[in-house]
């Protein structure tokens, strides 16, 4: 799709859908999901403990150009999550105090970016959660259109407008609109397992036994020998 | 300039005009000043938080040699700012607690340093600030000459001695001596100016409308489409 | 080595002679034992403020592959550190809430891993210090053998199971089990005329006096001279 | 989509619509489809000159195991490109000579990994064409599903089992299938008025003057001035 | 200096004296200068045994737009060098053949740019040489002014116009224009003295011997021992 | 080990051993000896069709300090492989013609260094091949001590005084001296399977079939489906 586009109304994923994802952290999601989805790890947040769960609305950006995050802003909604991938690697400051602000004034939960942020003291004053791929004061222009709400690719993941967007201190990861009820159940599930596998590694019980590798390893042919010092 | 000179006692730019820039960011400075200045964003506050405004002494010092730096202390007053730049790139750690109290001794307000620094625990402690490339325990040795006070290339950024230096989370910029007086008062009229539009964009406001720019998009030929989902 | 071995039972450091290296930095403890040992800088700790001394318990793994931290965890004391590289470079999680629980069940004081964590904000919480090359949510595979307790390469250097591992802000050092107590009364020697130095930089003495450099540099040849502006 | 699928038969561009390509450089298709489907630039070829158009078989691996690509191989024809990312990022050696000579015992042109590659030299020497992240010896195991002629995400962008792949020295780009004929037309326009071009500036013609650009640089307030040397 | 100035007319290095430098490679040249103005090692040629030497045009363009390049050429003579840098860090396709064709129809010698370039096969076959950071396809806007001719920071050295630019497989140096003549003649020295050196090395002699190292290694403590295995 | 000793004399793999791995890719042997010893593919040869195999003489250097290699030059016999590592991550220059010069004089088959060369056209027209990290002018000092036949961590990998070192377009690997003859034997029967297994491909024969994957792809879930197209 090339640039110049701005599409209205995507479906989203439901507001009280994203919400549900609240008590799950991103790799259980991630995991869930049949690991797909996750953004590349050097998208990471301003500030510790910054966490968000809401509908992406997508936007393609030059480098060094922040126009069409203006564009984008209207057709934001309470509940959505921007995010944003340049066509080609900047680290450019994109985004800062204003446009948190506007976005904030109209509920958006936060903004993905992989490309720079600045003025990060008042974001993270305002507790406006961002993950980003750089820090930086440089400014951008409004010169050249580019596209919201058309398929993106960010982080090395493809993002459809409207789907749901979980982030946390370990990542991002992008689920997509219609299988979200799906994860969602089996991250439910996931969490109740791994909490009875962490009562029973706290109590003691080794991993090895637990899920019974003792087995297989011996049919990989690992071997134990008593550490001999060289010399 | 090769290795081998002190230049002493740089004009600087007057300290109380240093301490003016304390209300501004160092995002909003930049603009201010141009878009022109800013070091690269690979170089990260130790601490969040970290803010400083003063006086540039530079230091161009040999990979992983920090001799030039206890020279350099004897070159600085109060006020002051370290502006270290290595002559090809290098991450050992030329800085920790001991030089810190040193320059803290005498005044100087924070070091800028394109390598890396050691004993960051106690620098946070001491609130000493410094933005650099790398943290490392690595050491240094003190067998070759650098310079002190001769133009710098720090970051992809000139800095000559005396220049204006300001850094906080965003990262750091130089504004030349004479600038300073000019570039203030630009930014003390931009902060004024984005205080009015924050204020609007909080009440509701579209940038789209207070920045005028939907005519000039529809020029340019930007297109809305209601979105339409494939298959 | 090639993969397949657990050596058991390697000699370790004293747990009173790794806990009497509480007082001194990485910083200190590297320049004490001769400035070797010291781990790349792009180890990393989770949370400011990590701290560890303890054993190595080695563990080489495959890509993406965790199955050898499993076989590792039985392999644990407490007062051992986990030490992890795998075999070609990875930033996959291979590491998070389930293992630092078994862990710290069995008395293992944190984890030096050259490849990906997640689920941090959980580990932060339980205060298990992790130092690590990337946070990723990305999940790994329980599939092919790796060793434990043989010799390793991690982060650029060489540890052995048993060897002293000490890390803190400032990154991580590793210190051959059987140089650790010569290397601790150094660290103690260093830290006495350290504190005593700072003392004087404190009061306003200067390095080239402390240290006698004027001389030094003389003879190398660097030159004062007035700075005159170009111009 | 999960990891554990072949999806059989995509259909492909034309090969003859491919080979129709051969005249022109990926710099010129990115332009005629209007700047989208580059990857990212750090994909090189392993030697200067080398070339290729096909259409993509898309696989999906998992980080150091190149089982799916011996399941892909199965799934290649003539005229083929195999398209490879792994799901995390690895510089595994996914590939060499051996499954050369298969896929070229098949007919398939080329490889393009966003990964490792081995046996360059051999490679090189059949003149069989890699894109690739690294070169790396390491090798990979054969123990994990992953999918083929799934959607990929590769270098950053979207490929579509039977999309037109184009590359050379300049790096690689896709154009989905059902928009191949359309570019090829934009990219023999988009030459043929290149060559025109070209001759004005191999003339001594000014690219200011033949496109028209000095009413435009005035209007945006460009100055020019007598040079004049500082000091 | 801000944006939207061409110098025109700055005096440069004499083209015969530029021409004197054929014989010396950038390493001799960085000797004989001090040890200052080598471009950072990311800067890499196009094609193995690329050359040159001439006076710089310096451009400073917005991060993926390359309008001022066509404003450059106009201010470019027989025996320039282009000197091309981007305000923020970009890897994008700013110059091609079409550039390339206007440039040398002026008779400039090449360009250096921290960016990308691409058509780099037309390049290599028109022996344009270029030292840039990248190789891409990418496209590049023209709606930002950026200057021509004003000072310039390039891969962290300061270019100023008219200054002498040699690069050759080792990268690139930059000499002031009022040094070029004397930084010849300590060229000329030293190639002198490396060339009899080189012929008793050659002939076996020991650089420990040649260079009277033996005493001060004695004096540092070097100690000689014969290797004894371990074990 | 501290810096400041030099080790003479260690026992070498045999010359004529060293010899026999000639027709042997890295690839090859890197497998042959279990995937171990592979150093990491930041290791580049600076021309193409770069090939040795010979012992290792290893050398531990500060940054930008090569005072060892002339050290080291005196300890190089025949058949020699020079391995250099910085201490902390370095790209300067530490070596060039005139080094290699010395080398070639003694006999020394080529250099390994985790760190910058120059003179690279120089070292391509004598054939000296080297794998570095960097090309760069950069000189360095002759300052500080490092060691000579120290056990060394180059580029991820310890390599004793004495090991083998093969190096080719794949990159290096390092085979402990005592394992070399197992090594051989191992890497001409992997030679031999893969001839007749490439033949077998080259004729059009399946991986799949010739490894028998087909029934462990079953057992582990792999579906064929028909591709649909979506929409």
């Amino acid at each position: 799709m090339s640039a110049g586009f701005v599409f209205t109304d995507p479906p989203r994923v439901a507001p009280d859908l994203a919400a549900a994802f609240a008590p799950y952290g991103v790799a259980t999601i991630h995991e869930a999901q049949g690991r797909v989805g996750l953004l590349a790890s050097h998208m990471r947040p301003i500030y510790p403990g910054a966490r968000l769960a809401g509908a992406a609305v997508t936007v393609s950006v030059p480098p060094a150009d922040n126009w069409m995050l203006h564009v984008a802003v209207e057709q934001c909604r309470a509940g959505d999550v921007l995010v944003v991938a340049p066509t080609s690697p900047c680290d450019a400051g994109y985004f800062g105090e204003l446009l948190a602000s506007s976005l904030a004034a109209r509920g958006v939960v936060g903004l993905i970016i992989e490309a720079g942020v600045r003025d990060v003291a008042a974001l993270t004053a305002m507790r406006f959660p961002v993950w980003s791929k750089a820090v930086s004061a440089q400014g951008t222009v409004k010169e050249t259109l580019g596209s919201v709400n058309a398929p993106l690719v960010c982080a090395g993941r493809l993002v459809q407008p409207g789907d749901l967007i979980v982030a946390d201190d370990d990542g991002v990861v992008v689920v997509p609109r219609r299988n979200a009820g799906d994860v969602l159940r089996k991250s439910e599930a996931r969490e109740r397992k791994e909490a009875a596998t962490r009562a029973r590694l706290q109590a003691g019980e080794l991993g090895l036994d637990i899920y019974g590798m003792r087995q297989k390893l011996k049919e990989k042919g690992l071997i134990y020998r008593p550490f001999m010092e060289e010399g």
